[in-house]
């Protein structure tokens, strides 16, 4: 038996828990830059909350809220450098998994006056900001996660930075924040926090530890899965989705993903397909790819899920993701080869090529 | 859904574990104090690795091997009084509970020069200085958890502080360590990890993520039992009962024990019963006499060890302590009364009075 176990995250749960704990974001210096996308914080009233909290702390804050949907190298620069020139103490990350994602890369800019490109190679002069972050979607988990996932535009791609300086400090989990998400966007999530259980719980970095966090994750999604396919989905059921997403972060802290996030990835960049639905697409394809080697694990989720059969899942996956979507050769020949070099392939449960990432791509979609 | 969830100890958990990540030691600075008893941390093996890992990384140290069982505050004021004077930059705690949680008290007297009393105050002026913890019992869970628990000479009674700042910085598990413990430690420690997990699990401060751990550790320990009852204990299940105690470190890190702990607690200060020993024997009586207030958590504490009933459970809780204990009627009411006073009264799942724990000893020890 061998893992490392590492969630450096203080999280506190449940209605009302920023305000109840705000005392934790004392001690964080004396002004923050608040990090969040256009509208995402505002809507669901976590930035509300925030600014309510730090002005009674009395700590000064500037607002950043020009975070993009998978933000780009650019943006995450743009915010760097006003945080570097405000001097800003601390960083407060609220929305989805982008202005999370974004709130770490900044928190390291904020101190390291580099190329933003050189945050993949992952070593910094200057120790990164604190960090608090705030979700307002239940997916990502990246509000316990050492990862920052952004675009490079350069290589047309997804690229993650992280390490375990770049975990949250503290993290307020509030389902109140999710309950403004459309019917798309809370599926879409939803999907992405199973994704990284499944995709922890059977990648070869699996260990006793995470695989705790994927099995409760996994069965705690089977619970809400018949209001996910029916849109009821009532604040009780938004707590759940929460937690889970929670979980979800906590497995990939320690697993990373798989090539489904591999292949994912240019389904975003290329075809606009949002993040957690391009995993829905391609999950039940990569549990049959891999089944031989990951035999009773796959069952297990299966029994979790309270589903019967992987083709069941598959369908149950379509049903949730809801899109059609044709892909050219080129498309395929593209999007294999770039799946090809995500981190992930070495820890994929079997070896697999990029004529295996083809074969997968083509069960999934309709080649044109 | 309401929870905090914190563990800030990084954990790295198999064989050869220190060793492999001895660069995890490096930042903490020039100058360590390794806070052992008399022959634990030498005879599981655990100081020489120790002491090798800071000479290749040239770190100086200095050992203080005189930690006694159950730890006096006079003990760890001696110990922090030197590591004050010695102005060391880390607290390395090598052994079982005893030494691990004199570290953590030794790590606040080492920057704060206060009364050790005081150290039950909980808020000093400078922060404790890192821990690294390296187990050589499967038993305490100290390694993660924010707790220290000294004895009191002056009250009779053990007594514990704790707060996030103590929680270990980094912890190697490795269960090579816990080969050299004789037959009656290896039972009583992990009787101990058992009740932390039992006590967690029922008690009104339970999670839903404290569950999680409660429930994986409950569940170890009944894959360990048969090899528990018959000793037939080899390095797989050393593995394990060191998994399960850190398992029940992190349960009660987020929940704290019961009247279970309470009322073991002058059993081993007035009788010399060793600490889990003394849990062993009363747990079976706590959940009978709270049975009514936590049903299905008890049913399913007896599924996951496969034990039929709690009277069986009691049966084998018995055959695993073996030991008799007469009591007279004075000791009864004192050790009822210091029960009493034990912080966890509260969480106790049904109302108890000080009549309830004369009743509980009583249906335990035979009276004289």
């Amino acid at each position: 038996m061998q893992f490392k176990f590492r969630i450096a995250t203080k999280v506190f749960f449940g209605e009302g828990c920023l305000n109840k704990n705000k005392s934790e974001i004392a001690g964080f210096g004396k002004k923050s830059m608040i990090v969040t996308g256009r509208s995402s914080g505002k809507k669901s009233g976590a930035l509300d909350d925030m600014t309510k909290a730090l002005e009674e702390l009395s700590i000064d804050y500037i607002i950043y809220d020009k975070i993009e949907n998978n933000p780009s190298l650019e943006n995450v620069a743009d915010a760097g450098k006003i945080a570097r020139e405000e001097k800003v103490d601390f960083i407060a990350g609220i929305g989805g998994g982008s202005p999370l994602d974004a709130s770490k890369a900044v928190a390291v800019l904020a101190v390291n006056d580099i190329q933003p490109v050189e945050l993949f190679n992952n070593a910094f002069d200057n120790r990164p900001l604190p960090i608090i972050a705030i979700p307002t979607t239940a997916g990502t988990g990246s509000e316990v996660t050492p990862y920052s996932i952004l675009t490079r535009n350069d290589i047309k791609n997804k690229m993650s930075f992280g390490n375990d300086d770049i975990f949250p400090a503290v993290a307020f989990l509030d389902a109140r924040y999710t309950e403004s998400l459309p019917y798309s966007v809370t599926v879409d999530t939803a999907i992405d926090a199973l994704s990284h259980a499944v995709e922890g719980y059977t990648n070869k970095r699996s260990t006793i530890m995470s695989d705790i966090f994927a099995v409760e994750a996994i069965s705690v999604f089977g619970e809400c899965l018949d209001n996910l396919l029916t849109n009821k989905i009532d604040y009780r059921i938004r707590e759940k989705l929460l937690y889970m997403a929670m979980l979800g972060g906590m497995v990939i802290s320690h697993t990373g993903t798989t090539i489904v996030h591999g292949l994912g990835y240019p389904l975003t960049y290329y075809k606009g397909i949002p993040h957690g639905r391009a995993n829905g697409m391609l999950m039940a394809e990569y549990l049959k790819f891999n089944y031989e080697a990951i035999k009773d694990k796959t069952d297990n989720i299966l029994r979790l899920l309270r589903v019967g059969s992987l083709d069941e899942f598959g369908k149950i996956m379509k049903k949730l993701v809801n899109t059609e979507l044709s892909l050219s050769e080129d498309e395929i020949t593209l999007f294999a080869s770039t799946g090809a070099k995500h981190r992930s392939v070495a820890q994929n449960p079997r070896d697999i090529a990029v004529s295996d990432m083809v074969s997968i791509l083509k069960n999934v979609f309709k080649v044109w």
